[in-house]
């Protein structure tokens, strides 16, 4: 499956019953996301591969890719096409090791030297933020919109902006040379995903962000 | 390194310092434990993959496996000798797939059934219990001598018991065809480490255990 981060739906099942997290999902595959990320804290490691297998049938479905946030066991159990890796996971070169050349690995970075170390390190694309605060990750800091031009200067991979995301604000990105945005709540707490994540889609559509 | 299950020590981190778990650890390894599991709940991935780089530079030097408690992502990482599988873990032929048939496999098994199941998905050893109440996991149910009787005669593989045991109450298991005992807190938090490892394994061998 071709990596395309235009669209980047991160989720987060806090609150819902599996059921209703599942058809979340579906939806926002249907309205659009290029790329969806599983991220579970609090699942001890077979109810997080047992959600994972059942996200990647979706995933699959849509041809989407099925990033496994931080855990390569996960991953690899489940066959994910990709991880995603922050500064408090596996070091980036150690995980490009352990998953050959063709998985996808994302990284986190913050700065311009967190970016060039990640891509140094074999990551394939980087999440850039928070650009905004954020209600999924509290305690994060917030990245200038002049470090996410900085960095997408700095690497020659796909570089996603992220943090308090939404229709509404995106046009702050206008005119950097970002390859796409991750969203979080703008789709997962939406009313209804699907037309969350198409219209969203429309708007960085309209601004020529993606 | 040979598998050799006779006196198992489950590492807990639990309200020691970096330095002092480290040193309990190598003093336990100077004790004569044949096998050492580090078992990690609270700690970020990179936390855990640096803590378990130390330890294995220690058991490494007493030649005896270090074994990951739940975690293949961790072993893989640092080239630990296996990882310990509990009923919430990976389950275990899907980490054999994974690791290949050199790394060790251990399974908990509380029932004959589970045991059998453990074995027929390809793992290395198990840990029966707890035969005595833990205060290491204090919501764990016990399991009978006679359970654990009849797993030693149902499979081919070292079978240990494991759960509040100590060198004051290993009595009960004599008789029992064991390979060896698994202890947490009768090492980790015994005042001299190396001579609670010296006197447990005595008595063990005492009362032909192991």
């Amino acid at each position: 499956m071709k990596l395309d981060t235009s669209l980047y739906f991160i989720t987060d099942s806090t609150g819902f019953s599996e059921e209703e997290f599942l058809r979340r999902i579906e939806a926002a595959l249907r309205g659009g996301v290029t790329l969806l990320q599983l991220r579970e804290k609090d699942k001890t490691t077979r109810e997080y591969l047992e959600l994972a297998r059942k996200v990647h049938v979706l995933t699959k479905r849509y041809g989407v890719p099925l990033i496994i946030d931080d855990r390569l066991d996960i991953a690899m159990a489940i066959g994910a096409e990709g991880v995603h890796l922050g500064q408090s996971d596996l070091p980036i070169d150690l995980a490009r090791k352990i998953l050959g050349p063709d998985k996808i690995i994302g990284a986190t970075a913050k700065t311009v030297p967190q970016a060039l170390e990640a891509y140094q390190q074999g990551a394939d694309y980087l999440g850039v933020g928070a650009i905004y605060p954020t209600t999924t990750k509290v305690k994060t800091v917030l990245t200038s919109t002049d470090t996410l031009r900085d960095i997408c200067a700095a690497v020659p991979i796909p570089v996603n902006a992220i943090g308090g995301l939404n229709r509404d604000n995106i046009d702050v990105l206008s005119g950097i040379p970002i390859a796409g945005i991750c969203v979080v709540s703008a789709i997962m707490k939406a009313e209804d995903p699907q037309q969350a994540t198409a219209e969203l889609k429309a708007r960085a559509q309209e601004l020529g962000l993606i």
